[in-house]
């Protein structure tokens, strides 16, 4: 059992939290935070299924006044765990870096953090190889990790990718986010977009260019992705569509059964009964699919709050070397989250 | 154990199952609707928790193709059950009354209904004596329901409530709806509002008027009441908040804490791993309380979604007798939904 | 002619220029500024119908690469002028007041800045005379200027207010505004509301609270008001309605002619050809009125760009003694802006 | 000069009727509507800068008791000019066109109307030659008017284009709408959009298709280009801006110069004085300017309500035969609506 520690219960420290229990072969020893937030006070209504360490700075006796139990410090949790997750703020992680490797402890950040924090910048399809036995890693962010999955799925399953042109259609904010938000306005970004060369950092072999802007909604990204075949090669709708069907972190969904859009995906993924309403898979729109020349042009929905999660498993799953390559390491990883199996 | 069957598996449909199911002293038999809706195929997807019948005019070849089970028709579901609740599109239950009335079965219909659909206008707390018995009620609309939990708190515990004035900050669709919404607009409603005039009806000694502003948001209504209690009897905030904090349904909150609005409720929700991120308590705010006058002001966040759910089951106590009064039988719903429990 | 200077063009700064321009008996000297924003570039494309002074701090150079001409500095403009109408951000106004005591030059600063900037917390209806002749005063926000000319309107008419209690669904951002922002979120403000509190500044003998949630909207706050006559004197629907008509700054408006809310009026405005769309009047909306016990209650519209310009204005009259009293004043006021004639 | 007469003043009609009333070459004779709406009272409150007329089914008492005076029958209006530039909503203009054949008078039906309503589907720019002396003409709708400004600039100065692939972030409602809208939700249409498919009816040359995306917003479309030249032929940033900036409809805007997003633009314009904000530009952002390969990409902003003004005033001068060919018909048009001039 490999040993997993996260820092930070924030949207994306909770839902690592509730990853990494599903792992059969990982063990959740705990997580930290610095005050006593919503997220926090839920878990102590929930009952504390997951033990809470301080990190320094934190104020212990507001935590005691709100009869929220406290398992330690951080450096306690750190000392008792093979890898750190951290979900710290962006900017945090570079300073909690320096503690995991005063105490030899292996670390995997989230997107928020400079590329240069870690070895090795990571996704579990496109270069999960790269990860092995690194000492640390960064996730893509949420939109980067959604699109290599659809573009690793077509570069792998097509015979190789050339180009890629990318329009993102971002969501602002997160539902419950007060801190940031849009009333009533498209706002542009100056090109290229960092998920585009992200993905060349990635997959180098891709040109990667795009556009990004950001719209006041909350749940989903949506991204219209333009790919041209290695050598001019034409992609047909009807291959493409059969290679994004195949892939276990892919949902291919149709307007006309109800999934009008990204609030759609986001009611599904509540009546589904998924803790928080989250979904792990991207969804692709079959009615998106249109060829443009030789080339083929889609477009896809981004759960931000949970999609980076599998992906983040399979860096533990690197890193630890629990499993030799990609495919075998998504797979366990899928298993576990139970991902694939709406198609049966 | 009462067997209870629910026509319409949509936004309350799915809700009241679930509430239901929690019932130890109640069965689900089964679900009916009539079209694969998203909620529908997330029902197949989580691997048929609860029995399918199909009401006439739906197309069982649909489902059958999408590998949907079904269990039976309508009718079938209906001669199995002692009570129905009827959460079918607004103006589909005086059709599936009639029914109900062939079958000898009893109904509880939702708001959306015209009030003459049934022998009682009701609510768990305000008037769960005159439901005792009956065959066909109906429950409050969302914001009624939870306004009345306010007003019949402070009624009980001031020595009753002489005027009531509100202002409706209502959300305009739920997430996921795109059959209706609103862009950057605040929309009028003709006053006096409905939800003050069905106050009136549940509750004839307290006089009630409002105004109804629609807001382009899908997280939870806002209402801001005003309280005069009787004769012009002051009502201090503290006696107020004392009250509120008493009650097993309204659950009191602070800015400070992180409640900043109605998004901070929903995300708490999910974060407590409710069911949909589904919240049963309507929140006040402590922050809201003021005095004008004698009289007191605040301000309540209204779950849409799940906030009828508990006193639609109080419903079922009430028609089916399982508890004689209103204590007794919201009491019992309280302690299957675990509701009260947060204070511990 | 009463010679008038504008420090900062921004959302108000602009329509305190246009406002002065239309007054017969002033003349505007000019407007200032720090940096080429968008409303100093559209000045300039504009052809500079005002002359533009520098603020200190100014880099008069990108001002000179863009082709803006310059008119001189903000001790310039100041040096010709006998009042100025600070409309710079929030916290420069203190400092700018310094600059005018020094030049021995009146000023009116806007709702930003803090109470204590002024001799006198000023609103053109209710409190005219206590600013004749005063040296420094500060206009009310938007939402107080809006909601004193209703309730002063029913004060004057109806023999006296005694008590009001307010809802403010306020909106969070202006057209165009990148840097604050609201997306699917209602959020609380602590009560009382500041702008209850204001109105007992102007109206002392006025017992007034209330409760405001911001919107994510951006054309106009509404506001539901409860007013209590003197003694509790009844307060009639017909009378109420009479009065506000009467009122050459309220339009009476109705749901049934197409003034379905904040967007209806703003749409109205700008079909109306008024520069930026922009309306100086509130609306009332006569569907809105409802008599609760002995009280009434209404909701109103705030445009919240352009509400106070009258008032501000008014505010002139009054520093500079132009006409003795409030129904001189506003009058004046509203015969150069045009106020009132729509009833014809 | 030519006679002018606009059917339907609406969100199209009122600019329609600005922007005709500006052309020293033509005579707006009057505009014709169906009821008292919103627009119609502003033009009454206006003083009738425009004759009104009444279409059959009109109920004139109703403008009687309101006094909006009018000066006759539609069938009055379409006797006295020589051209009807038709708004009306979608669905009339086909019945409207058998009156304008009877009474032998020319005519140009907006985007709304199904393609065969005309003889020509007309662009100022890219096929003015095909609607000279055409009897009926039918408008590119805001988004294909917009986008086709941009490739046919292109496609012109950089020897041709040869494919283009969109995404269209469409706002979803004008302000002031409420019978449309759509709240914190992105909806998705199925590919490929109409908009690419228009751009090939009118530029047959050219290979084009996209995504379409609604979202909540009301203040200008975007739409993220992608083009390819001819026969491969590398299109460099410094070339295609070259090419923008020298286009009188077209204007380059810089997010570091306070263009942010579509809301901007619409605060822009309100701030230079246009009627109602409008706007007859679309801008293109310098910094969304990337290469893909031998490919451009770029990011315009597309002002929905009055974009389509330009060319149908083009379109009257085709139809007219009052300037030959595109490059003199629309030099004429963006002389008299001062086109071009904020370069200087």
């Amino acid at each position: 059992m490999v040993k997993v520690g996260i820092a930070g219960y924030g949207v994306i420290g909770q839902r690592l939290a509730d990853g990494v229990a599903l792992q059969k072969d990982m063990e959740l020893v705990g997580v930290a935070d610095v005050a006593p937030t919503l997220s926090i006070r839920a878990l102590k209504e929930r009952g504390m299924p997951y033990d809470l360490y301080l990190v320094d700075g934190a104020d212990k006796a507001k935590f005691d006044e709100l009869g929220i139990p406290v398992s330690g410090s951080f450096g306690d949790l750190i000392s008792k765990v093979d890898i750190m997750l951290d979900a710290a703020p962006g900017g945090i992680g570079i300073k909690n870096k320096a503690l995991y490797e005063k105490a030899g402890v292996k670390a995997v950040f989230q997107g928020g953090e400079k590329n240069d924090i870690a070895d090795v910048f990571f996704h579990g399809y496109a270069n999960y190889e790269a990860g092995l036995g690194a000492d640390y890693l960064k996730l893509t962010s949420c939109n980067t990790t959604g699109l290599i999955r659809s573009v690793d799925c077509l570069d792998k399953a097509l015979g190789g990718v050339e180009r890629v042109a990318i329009t993102i259609i971002r969501r602002v904010a997160d539902p419950g986010d007060y801190h940031r938000g849009l009333t009533n306005a498209l706002q542009m970004d100056k090109a290229p977009s960092h998920q585009a060369e992200d993905l060349m950092t990635i997959m180098p072999h891709i040109e990667a260019t795009g556009i990004l802007v950001h719209t006041p909604v909350t749940h989903g990204h949506i991204i219209t992705v333009l790919v041209s075949g290695k050598d001019g090669k034409k992609i047909t709708k009807e291959e493409a569509l059969k290679a994004f069907e195949a892939h276990d972190r892919i949902r291919v969904v149709r307007i006309d059964d109800g999934f009008l859009g990204n609030a759609s995906l986001f009611r599904y993924a509540r009546d589904l009964g998924n803790p928080r309403g989250d979904m792990y898979e991207i969804a692709l729109w079959e009615d998106s699919l249109v060829e443009s020349g030789n080339d083929i042009m889609y477009a896809i929905n981004i759960p931000q709050e949970a999609v980076t999660i599998p992906e983040t498993l399979d860096a533990v799953r690197a890193a630890m070397k629990m499993q030799p390559d990609s495919k075998s390491g998504t797979a366990e990883t899928n298993k576990y989250l139970n991902l694939g199996n709406w198609k049966k």
